[in-house]
């Protein structure tokens, strides 16, 4: 695909991550609207746990389960079977389209949540991660960091929790850390201070975008 | 629990593993027989895919999604949500009571289905066994062998397959070919032989039942 810039590029996978009540509604909007601007309008956009028939389904369970106690690895594992099935059947699909998908979480919500928050061992989560996905990751992670508090008020003046957000705040507190961790060393991953005013979470993710715009042409 | 033959003994975990047709639900009938002649009573049945709520709301998407095509590792990772919820929620608590657990199919169908059949690699079937399941393993596994064709003549006789039942008979030879190289590997796992006329195959099962049930109290 060449666009207005004169580059000639292939699909890119942006993501966005973040807790419960991050804003990251509003971040995907104003993702769309910055490709818009750099001259991309093909743009896909994903959920997860979601995004695919059987992926829903997924999210249903992972989500309202109630007949039983869900295991950490049960959820875990349905988390990847639905993460594969949006990878294989959407994402990858697109990318090869030349189309652009820009996705409301991925993998690191399993790391920061389910290895964070649910404490379960990085061995498992690694090899997951690996023999799952192999080497397919985003191009660029923006993580919406927030305080938990404020962005669980957030969330419950939305409406009713999941199950997943029914946690304790301590869970969330963890999550959150590990997120910090994960984003420190990932070179794809950029940092946006989601307590600010809408207005400049939305300048900062504007200008992360940009900015990784431009290092992809150089 | 002190049983007839004065032992003390725990609950164990008998699975019952073999193609579709191999004659499962008569083999678990016998085993059930067999126990209650040593004075065990107590059994709970269970099956695979399935046996808790969530894990039979997995097993209906496992064996009937049809709205989009179910990658390999999704149905593998299903499988395993499924054998943790089974295996944490109703066969580990009732073995604690000292129950006794016959399994219609447990972990050597994923290796033999998915990593025989599927073609799944080795290094994702191991290491979702080492860090799902740990060192939990079936006390008895008794694999009824069958002719694939043979098998499958006898399953098609009992009406609709499923999407598993519907591969080809290439995938049920590469998964019959898994099962005899693992059943070899594993010293609690014993081949029973059934394309024997029935009564053959329920005298087979009542002596390696017996001869571990004997090895057992040495």
């Amino acid at each position: 695909m060449v666009n207005k810039t004169g580059n000639n590029m292939a699909g890119k996978f942006i993501v966005i991550e973040g807790l419960e009540g991050a804003g990251k509604s509003t971040a995907h909007q104003c993702v769309v609207d910055v490709l818009k601007e750099l001259g991309i309008d093909d743009v896909v956009f994903t959920r997860e746990p979601g995004g695919t028939p059987l992926a829903e389904k997924l999210r249903y369970l992972i989500k309202h389960e109630t007949e039983e106690p869900v295991t950490d690895k049960a959820e875990l594992l349905m988390l990847y079977a639905a993460r594969i099935q949006l990878v294989e059947n959407v994402i990858k699909p697109a990318l090869a389209q030349g189309k652009w998908v820009v996705g409301d979480r991925h993998d690191m919500s399993s790391q920061a949540y389910q290895g964070g928050g649910r404490q379960l061992e990085q061995r498992l989560l690694q090899s997951l991660k690996e023999t799952i996905l192999g080497d397919f990751e985003p191009d660029l992670t923006l993580y919406l960091d927030i305080d938990p508090a404020v962005g669980l008020a957030r969330a419950r003046g939305r409406g009713e929790l999941d199950r997943i957000e029914q946690q304790n705040l301590d869970f969330f507190h963890r999550t959150r850390a590990r997120y910090l961790a994960l984003v420190k060393d990932n070179p794809k991953a950029v940092i946006i201070n989601a307590e600010q005013p809408v207005e400049q979470v939305k300048a900062d993710i504007q200008s992360a975008v940009k900015n990784w715009w431009i290092s992809l042409s150089r």
